[in-house]
């Protein structure tokens, strides 16, 4: 068994002696101050790195004011949709030397403002978040603190304030003209909760479609769906349950597609012969899903939001916010059939 | 539009004034001090929550030593294996008043130990880790650092450390033993790299429940696959395409065994009826991989891990390390058919 070794901290001073350089060059020296030459900070730091010398970051924020820590705030971590944008956003700003702090707030605004409150308590230089349902008061919340942030997915209208979204508009419009154009007239819209953008206008792409092809709507083919694990499978086998006057199926996420597609075949109703199902978030990683869905480029969402953090991090604050809205289409995934339309 | 209103921050003497109490019985009464009354504390809490204050973390680390920051360093944060784990770890901790700094190390120990330097820098008061491959010699700096940690998933032998993992032996031994018991003979075992603790007692049960058959060992049937995106999937490719002399793959991790699936299938040869895959991992969240797979309980894992480090913390530092081996079984998920021996 290895003995551990409680050699404690290495200071400045253990590398001074080690390298017989003073405790101030060697400070200056990992402090990267022009004073100190090339060949000089080249020694110390790698007589540094051998004694396993660790910079306090607490030391440095309390003479810089910067910890270089972001939070990320999204609404569930275990969501591929998530998840995946974390870790960009996440190896993004590693890069530029700045830690992630995660939150997830269930989609939850209390639990939101809970890690909002947290984040500005642990003075992180600045804030990502996909904001929960709701959550418009927490918004004003960051922005009476005056931390930089930036929204992605989601925005609130109204609010001068930087946001990365998808074209909501045109991916419920999108979806639902692919399935008009396969001969579907009556398609069940599971939306995601209110409060948030992307559920009113991905409704609002809904209808539009629907009446450019003449066709009525009909509200009781619209039905919001709890977003987090387990209530909105609970939801949606009770919808399939209740009503069968639908050939197509519009979904508000993948992971909630994937769910109704089992569902559906469950109740004896065989994807796609017999419903059509289309989704949200066009999910490749860490699996392909073989769902027919609507794609938000999950990767440009994180660089820009990243991008336009940074931005305001490096100083220019008082500059315009930014609003960046992404091009949606529909990417086939085999979950949608052309039927004959029988009105 | 709403107008950004810049209050700044809120003081004590702000609450003080607004409450009409002293900032000195301000600040005992929100650091929940027992000479103050409970009624008293109510007032001024709600007074402060009203107007925004945000207690400061780095004050309180000053004055206790204490960052309430753990870091929770995993291999791929989009891999449903890790995120799973991560949210779980991260909501217990969240309960317990602690925050979660996440960082990947896409398996690599130069990123590994980057990001433990990182943690340390940072003040965090501990680390659970997934080790990367070949990152022993972290684990010994850590030690040497005398930082609370626990390493989960992974373990390093010979080290007085914590940790908790499932039963890896059992795991590879009882998905072998499934395979033979439906007449597999011919068992390729795409495994994860050398340098973790999974991968080497994984080939250890395969061994063993060959051995027990009275099978003899042929290692051109093992290989080694990457475990980070992109590339298993191109060495899974190769292997597929040089031979064809089993009947049957065991595979690391579910991810992979999804790819390798979908990899057969292209090349014609369909799964179970022309080639059965057992994965690890049992992914069932965010949705269910209809894999058969070695179960391993993530949420325990997370669980475990999550308690062993609180007791850490709560000052019971000279306390034993603690490992758990948690138990592991074939789940059935449909990727296996049986067949007639042939030998």
């Amino acid at each position: 068994m290895a003995a551990r070794r409680n050699t404690g901290s290495v200071t400045l001073k253990d590398i001074a002696q080690a390298t017989g350089f003073s405790a101030n060059t060697v400070s200056r020296a990992l402090a990267d101050k022009p004073d100190i030459s090339e060949e000089t900070k080249k020694v110390i730091r790698e007589k540094a790195s051998e004694m396993g010398y660790i910079a306090n970051a607490l030391a440095s924020f309390l003479r810089s004011g910067v910890s270089r820590n972001i939070a990320i705030i999204v609404g569930d971590i275990s969501n591929p949709h998530f998840s995946v944008m974390v870790k960009e956003m996440q190896t993004l700003l590693q890069r530029k030397g700045y830690n992630s702090i995660i939150f997830n707030t269930d989609e939850k605004a209390a639990m939101e403002r809970q890690a909002i409150t947290t984040s500005l308590s642990q003075n992180v230089d600045g804030i990502i978040l996909c904001p929960a349902p709701g959550g418009e008061e927490n918004i004003r919340f960051l922005q009476m603190h005056d931390k930089p942030f930036v929204m992605i997915g989601r925005h609130f209208s109204g609010q001068d304030a930087s946001y990365v979204v998808c074209d909501d508009v045109n991916g419920g419009y999108a979806a639902t003209r692919y399935l008009l154009e396969r001969g579907h007239r009556n398609i069940l819209f599971l939306n995601g909760p209110g409060g948030i953008s992307s559920s009113a206008e991905r409704l609002k792409g809904y209808r539009k479609a629907l009446e450019e092809a003449g066709i009525e709507w009909r509200s009781e083919l619209v039905h919001t769906v709890p977003l987090t694990s387990g209530k909105g499978t609970e939801k949606m086998r009770e919808i399939f349950t209740a009503r069968k006057d639908y050939t197509a199926v519009l979904v508000f996420s993948d992971i909630l597609a994937w769910q109704a597609v089992c569902i559906l075949e469950e109740l004896g109703r065989q994807v796609p012969q017999q419903c059509s199902v289309v989704g949200f978030d066009n999910i490749k990683y860490p699996y392909p899903m073989h769902l027919t869905s609507v794609s938000s480029s999950k990767t440009t969402m994180a660089k820009k939001s990243v991008d336009i953090l940074l931005k305001k991090l490096e100083g220019r604050k008082g500059a315009q916010e930014e609003c960046v809205v992404l091009t949606t289409e529909v990417v086939e995934g085999g979950t949608v059939e052309g039927i004959q339309a029988k009105d």
